[in-house]
């Protein structure tokens, strides 16, 4: 699945794209029209008037003339809890991206191209859509909006310090002031604010945890205690931070196993923030809660852990460690003056975090064994359904979600499926909805991007399918995806070098032809973690790769309003000898479903690629057959089989050569039968 | 030629590589040794104690504990004229990277690991040698040297603002502080210090100009005025810029055709800080100096520069933009209060300038055919006269100097140029000196990297040649160095794809066997300016790739103490048609020199790569081909044929495929005969 954060967004918008839509109401108007007199609201707009007026109450008390709403949450999660949807509260639009701001007499929001129908469809006329995402965009409609001298207020715990920073840059010299307001202002007007989760907090099992909490504890200590900076503490506030040290799990947020929390970490302490009645006597038990020593973990409210920190910054000698990308702005400014303070972009849990342990290395290829059975599950029952028309974008994404439900220790899908066929797949981030939902068809490519929650293991995987006859461009397109997806997965490079140095050997056979893609190339995926696991890909803000690392290798093609293609796999950063140097890394493959073969042209492709091809495809038979084998599917086995036979160079010299040799065979056969 | 600031330094010591020196005395022992009594110290040496004394008295009158020297000049130079050799002066070392600092009782040298050998010829022991040239590692040694609450003097015209900047974050929170000490306080101590040139400043002949400076003039301020930041004037500070923008030209910096210089430009006026003695009648009126209007140059006091731009940023309503890279921090910490003061990495003047018009294109690609003959010239002559054993590193550089020399429109050198033999060529930066200077043979490898200016361009070319039997490493080892500069050469990529995003593509071949090199793949090129034309490239610095920039290729390979390898050409990005798409950009190589046939090993170059090369050979039997013949260089034009023949692949499936046509054909004549 291609992350958010790094889509080069395309232009595109759903509108365009209903031709086939099985749910769409021909000709009504589901998006709202503000120049009207009075103005045309669907039904799906929300009347915000309520909210807004309350809201600019408050903004009068605290003496602020804008207000600003992160769609995000004290942890700068991607994906966040219902309780954070205050954007969507505050203007109606639910869309996993966006920015809303408040003045006394205007309402903006802010979000990216894949969302603007979305909005048109659920703001209604007191909210006006801007449609350029960046900060500096919001900025300077805040010093068109505000008048000099005013206060911009925003909540603290929804800025990082680099989104602070950057407004702070935007504004400079402007005359408009940004203003830390520690206290949500919307959180008092959402009367039916969805409440903490109560669900119990959850310890891996041990069959799936090669460090201890313990163990992990010691290892980061050691980092603290070895840099040269001198830090006294670190402080966690990803939430996949705490999760990964204490190895724990919980279901806050959709699709991630995260829980709220934060840690801060010292030599000879270790407190933990989290909702305590969540906390099960057997937890505390396990986590060493009724002691004080260096390995007992004191348990502390959530909403005390800035009171705390204060505290703690407050001793003498004392130094923190925060990690610039996801630390809230909240606890930033706590930690005072600044020789107290210690930054680097990702904390040392985040860094050590990156590299799998053998343990997590074999458990999470696992996972992409069982994984593997329910997408091929999927693609042969398509394959079937597809052609007698009764199958849909939504019915797809049901039956792949389904498969994976029955296989060991699943735990739900790892995002929301993105099942897309035709044109609606030119769209990176689709998912289908009621309205958008096309049937499938023999017709239109289908584009199927899905992942699972394991107890072992995230999947994430992408392929595109065709079960009639592709264009001559489809096909050459497709091929064209799949050869950066080689070239980069069977490329040798040196350990430490960086994936966006690397990543154009996914785009390069595209370029040959003038062909590219508009999102990122891959990111890091991890044991039941979130989907886009942070700091391992292929952006310039990765980091560099090293043994043990999992990645997503992503390259696609989006034709607008025709098709899509993403063939997506996850791989595992590998040792490889080589004939004369030393720490050189590659890449082994750890999705395993085969690619449609009526799709790949292997006349374009490199001797080199093909072999790669036809070892991928041995790889599944060994790994995948005998999973297949014991969940008794007979049939599925048998398709894979078939996809996964070996394919052989087409009008290649090689080929021309055999036929001369042929022809040679036959002279002489000849040549004897005369003489 | 590798420029220096991207190396990554091959630590590797010249004395190793003394075994086959010419020059070299044998057992004589050349570097200081500071550890006996007394120390030992060559003739090379210099005494430093007398500057050194004097300088620690300016020091405590201005009462600052440690002071640092940096090797640079006002602009930032990468070469530097000898009057600002300050380091060199202070130290006794002359090496062209560096930095020394000075406290009341200790003096260190900071240098990479080319110079570590030659800084210990040269200081005397008055000097301690540092090695990590690291900005944290010099404060480092500040903050252990300096007491509590000192003060640490630097020139501001010596540093950069990041430089500046760098030094105060490593120093943030140490309680010690940088200290802007406007007046150097070496300069007065240096009575033999070289004066200001007096030579008189050239104009550029309208043969070699598209763009008169009123136009360039006009196209900047257009950049000014459209800029949504609001910058009242434009600052030049690096000598390129403002050579650039008057299409004047001067001999102030060995190698670099440049003057000591600033501009200020603003809408209506354009000050231009120079020495006026060097400026004559005739470029007076060129430069239309008797007026004041908008086109009209007004000739200032290069000492000057200070006090007017101190006056301009006075007046109310001015913002002046700087480029960060180039402008020292004497002029930038001028511009206050923050609001008149704008920043961009480059300046326009240097954004445009990376762009070649289309005659500075064809007049750049002229000088290339011309550079070529030279080398040519080289190449031929080291064929027959190095078997005979009478030349050396040193007669090779002396020849190809000359040959250029006699090329229309020669100026000289574009740098020093790397004649180097065997071992001494696996130092990317060596260049000969009586002391090192190796015997050529026919049993080792030969490097040469050298270049020209010419009125019309700056070459910067690189071939790797073996008179006798390369191993079969060797061989495949230039071969890979070959891929890497077809693949970078050959590849497709939308326009603005940046240089760090690509240069893998020259390292990719290496990878495969374990093999790397440890420095960058290529810098920009322009028309008689500076060797390493920035902003153009493959650093993570450089700027995105746009039609008409020029930039070397140069990937390597270096095995310590054995041999070297590198293979650069200078090439031009132009647009290429693509089967869909638009907006696709190539390379077009313009050094036209053909590569030593010995040393590649076909059988392992791609069918793709074969056919760029022999593409490639073509074009310089088109266009060196004539020019050999109008300089009635006969056997060189015969040597050029020979090199240039069209290579074919060899032990591959083709080949194979073609015998047995053969046997075929035999096979079937056989038949014939019989019937």
């Amino acid at each position: 699945m291609p992350s958010c954060g790094w889509l080069l967004l395309l232009a595109l918008s759903l509108a365009t794209l209903t031709g086939n839509a099985v749910g769409a109401v021909a000709y009504e108007r589901t998006e709202r029209n503000c120049s009207l007199s009075p103005p045309y609201l669907p039904s799906t707009a929300v009347n915000t008037t309520l909210q807004l007026q309350e809201l600019r109450e408050r903004m009068l008390h605290e003496n602020i003339s804008a207000y600003i709403i992160p769609g995000t949450d004290a942890h700068l999660s991607e994906y966040i809890a219902p309780r954070d949807a205050r954007m969507a509260f505050m203007s109606g639009f639910t869309g996993s991206a966006g920015t809303a701001v408040v003045t006394q007499t205007k309402a903006a929001l802010w979000t990216d191209s894949r969302y603007w129908v979305q909005a048109e469809r659920q703001m209604d006329c007191n909210w006006e859509l801007e449609r350029d995402v960046s900060i500096s965009n919001v900025a300077e409609w805040l010093i068109s909006e505000v008048p000099a001298g005013g206060e911009i207020g925003f909540d603290p715990f929804l800025f990082s310090l680099k989104t602070q920073e950057d407004y702070g840059i935007n504004l400079e010299s402007s005359n408009r002031s940004l203003k830390s307001v520690p206290d949500n202002l919307v959180d008092p007007l959402w009367t039916d604010r969805p409440p903490i989760p109560s669900e119990k907090l959850q310890r891996l099992p041990d069959r799936v945890i090669q460090r201890s909490w313990q163990m992990k504890v010691d290892h980061i200590r050691n980092q603290i205690r070895d840099n040269p900076y001198e830090p006294t503490a670190l402080l966690l506030s990803a939430l996949d931070e705490t999760a990964w040290l204490f190895n724990m799990r919980g279901s806050d947020i959709p699709y991630n196993p995260f829980f709220y929390s934060y840690t801060l970490l010292t030599m000879d302490q270790i407190w933990l923030f989290l909702h305590m009645d969540r906390v099960t006597d057997e937890l505390k038990v396990y986590l060493n809660a009724s002691c004080k020593g260096p390995l007992c973990v004191q348990l502390k409210s959530y909403d005390s852990v800035r009171e705390h920190l204060k505290w703690y910054v407050a001793q003498p000698g004392v130094k923190v460690w925060i990690g610039t990308e996801y630390t809230n702005y909240a606890l930033y400014e706590l930690i005072t003056p600044e020789e107290k303070l210690m930054t680097s972009t990702y904390s040392p849990v985040l860094i050590t975090k990156a590299v799998k342990d053998d343990t997590e290395q074999r458990i999470l290829r696992d996972a992409h064994v069982r994984d593997a059975v329910a997408v091929i599950q999927l693609l042969m029952w398509l394959e079937k359904a597809v052609p007698e028309g009764k199958e849909t974008e939504l019915t797809a994404a049901d039956y792949v979600n389904t498969c994976r439900g029955k296989q060991k220790d699943s735990k739900g899908p790892s995002f929301e499926t993105i099942s897309a066929s035709g044109p609606n797949a030119a769209l990176a981030h689709y998912s289908p909805t009621a309205e958008t939902n096309r049937k499938l068809t023999v017709d239109e490519m289908y584009l199927v991007d899905s992942g699972g929650q394991y107890l072992d293991g995230t999947t994430d995987i992408t392929r595109t399918v065709h079960w009639g006859t592709p264009t001559a461009m489809q096909k050459e397109a497709f091929t064209r995806v799949l050869m950066g997806n080689i070239e980069i997965s069977r490329t040798i490079f040196p350990s430490g070098t960086r994936g966006v140095n690397m990543e154009m050997l996914g785009r390069r056979a595209l370029w040959e032809v003038g062909l590219n893609y508009g999102h990122g190339t891959g990111h890091g995926v991890g044991n039941y973690f979130g989907v886009h696991e942070w700091p391992v890909g292929f952006q310039s803000n990765n980091i560099p790769f090293r043994t043990g690392m999992f990645t997503s290798i992503e390259p696609g093609y989006y034709k607008e309003n025709d098709f899509g293609i993403r063939i997506e796999d996850v791989a595992v950063v590998v040792p490889v000898n080589t004939k004369y140097g030393h720490n050189f890394l590659t890449f082994d493959t750890v999705s395993l479903v085969p690619y449609d073969r009526k799709l790949i042209d292997t006349s374009i492709l490199s001797s080199e690629q093909l072999q790669w091809l036809n070892k991928y495809y041995e790889t599944i038979r060994k790994l995948v057959g005998p999973e297949l084998d014991r969940q008794k599917l007979h049939a599925e086995k048998d398709w894979m089989l078939k996809h996964t036979e070996s394919l052989v160079e087409s009008g290649s010299s090689a080929s021309v050569c055999s036929s001369s040799l042929t022809l040679l065979a036959l002279a002489v056969a000849l040549l004897h039968n005369v003489l």
